[in-house]
């Protein structure tokens, strides 16, 4: 019997990550931090233990947890949820996506991406038995002409995926995108998931506009968000998705049959741990830093950094250096150079190569300096 | 929209347990133990964190811990599975058979689900657009006809789900019941998912068969076990599935639309703490001392126990008592008896109701002893 998934390849950050190792390459793929989670938080994973929390959660999460998650948002959005019916506690952003996307997609619904895309919406889409429609973003710097979203509404649609801030670009959505996206989905019943694992990594005058904070998307949104971005732990595997308790009802018969719930002793820890805002406030600052001080360090390569505002990657295109297609630049570079990063055209309708790749810079000082090292031998 | 899953109700786990908790009842309904897992395995979840596992795991789960998981299987079962291709590690055993139906079952195919069932199989099945076929057990202990379950063979057949030892009855498939399974299903296409989370609780001369050490099925054989019901701590919700590298190459592809991966840091206490094999080799005499213990506290009430030789859970025939429905008579101990215990009719074919409820034994001995005082009030 054929393949629910016949197209699907192995994921380019599983694949690179694996070069990365056996290259012995210094890792600059996969986005993730190499520096230390908080000890005071991996205390509280043990004191959690200590205490006996080890047996199954409930479903929808811990209730103190959901509770410190709402006063974020409330306090960061304006937006009140009810931490009993709107909220459910995750196995990481991606599972919340999945979720949402099981919970909603029939066969033959369409869902509109933006492109490029993290790459696990599209299976998820077609698992469902659900039609992506791609909307690529405009130019080398990705921006949105919310005309052609609009033009991509069909009948069949039955959801948009968004992304801000946008993961490869490092774009965050202004609140003139977020209104024009109200305005046009606001007379439609098509969900709005809206993917915010960067929320709290945005860089200068820019500011997080979360789809929860605009009324005519908020009633049909989910919003999905990640600890382990926040607060370097991706391998804790903890996020979460809010929304309306219609749509959260629906994302709960999935959650129940997919996972019954996660890992109970670390959902205690954060909701201790989220009662200091500033262990997420500071973030964009810490971040800006790092960002600044990669740029800082490349800044007489012939590598030149695209324009950007938000999350953990920085584009450059290196087109100076090379007509090589991205993808087998990417791999040049771990082979011959010992670098590793990601090439963006594996996220772009067709393939679309702009010659740029993804660097993680949410790494520790030496780490940024030896890449920079490694990108200052071309000329 | 109409919802993918119209008719679900909320877990009956989740039901009973939150009325044992608003009701104060002594609560022997949800398969979990009150009792602590061991203060060594914790601590290896805070070394794993020390040690800086705070990071994505690989999709599959950690290497060692893979190693361990195939060793244990070979040496229990003589089969050797590839450990870089044929196991995944999952957010529980829950995960592991959703990520199986999900691979496998098109819109349209059917599945055959020996009754009474695991309450997550049939809209996993539903979610993914097949249908479940039911079969029922037969009488009051709930003997397997093979011959209707042959007849239940059709054209769309795509997989059956078994569950040994089984969980609500504590049936434990004997060598006869798995090569007649072996006779029916060798020459098909037929999936055979097998939930084997209580594979370490067999009691008596019972032995577990998994569905691994016969070649026949082995072939086509998705086989699903859960760390959490052998070691304690089902919180901490990991499991694993081993299957043919053709049937995990599938697996993989919605693993990572799914999840990505499970929890690193208790991936890595696991891989250690499996290399004692007593862990998990003392279990069913651990468990069934629990399970004498009850029937003997319990033996001069009207409760009837229905025989059993596996996993942590012993029905209870009422009928002596009361003409009512097991949900009233569920519902009726909790409220005004303050005992949880879970109506076996909902995990059976057209809610069949052979007036029993499922106790789990896995408590403490203080709660046995308070739970059977309650049952003593009967007479
Ligand atoms: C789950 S692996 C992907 C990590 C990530 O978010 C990225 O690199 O974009
Ligand atoms: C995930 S809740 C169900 C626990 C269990 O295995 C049972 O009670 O049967």
């Amino acid at each position: 019997k054929h393949s629910k998934l016949p197209d699907h390849q192995t994921s380019i950050f599983s694949v690179m990550g694996k070069m990365a190792l056996d290259h012995n390459a210094v890792n600059l793929s996969q986005g993730y931090p190499n520096f230390e989670t908080d000890d005071h938080l991996k205390d509280l994973v043990t004191k959690a233990m200590n205490d006996g929390y080890n047996q199954y959660a409930p479903l929808a999460g811990v209730p103190k947890l959901r509770e410190q998650i709402v006063q974020k948002i409330a306090s960061l959005h304006g937006k009140e949820y009810d931490p009993s019916r709107e909220i459910t506690v995750t196995n990481g952003a991606t599972q919340a996506l999945f979720l949402a996307i099981t919970a909603f997609v029939h066969p033959g619904d369409e869902v509109i991406v933006l492109k490029p895309a993290y790459d696990s919406y599209e299976p998820a889409i077609e698992l469902n038995g659900g039609k992506p429609v791609l909307v690529q973003l405009k130019g080398k710097e990705y921006s949105v002409d919310w005309e052609e979203v609009k033009q991509a509404i069909s009948s069949k649609t039955r959801m948009i995926i968004i992304n801000t801030p946008h993961n490869p670009s490092g774009n965050v959505f202004s609140k003139e995108d977020m209104t024009r996206l109200e305005e046009i989905f606001r007379d439609t019943n098509i969900i709005v998931l809206s993917d915010e694992v960067y929320e709290h990594i945005v860089f200068g005058d820019a500011k997080h506009h979360s789809a929860s904070a605009f009324p005519g998307l908020a009633e049909r949104a989910v919003v999905c968000a990640s600890f382990g971005k926040t607060f370097h732990n991706t391998g804790w595997k903890m996020g979460y998705c809010v929304a309306p308790s219609e749509l959260m009802k629906e994302i709960w018969k999935v959650m129940e049959v997919n996972v019954f719930c996660v890992h109970h002793p670390t959902q205690r820890a954060f909701a201790e741990y989220l009662k200091e805002p500033r262990h997420y406030l500071d973030l964009g600052k810490f971040y800006q830093e790092k960002r600044d001080r990669f740029l800082e360090l490349i800044k007489d390569t012939p590598f030149k950094a695209i324009p950007s505002n938000g999350t953990y990657f920085q584009l450059l295109d290196y087109s100076a250096i090379t007509d090589e297609r991205d993808v087998d630049f990417a791999r040049r570079l771990i082979l011959e150079y010992k670098l590793a990063s990601i090439p963006v055209s594996v996220f772009n309708k067709d393939q679309l190569d702009h010659k740029q790749l993804r660097f993680c810079f949410a790494k520790k000082e030496e780490t940024l300096v030896r890449a920079s090292e490694i990108l200052k031998k071309f000329e």
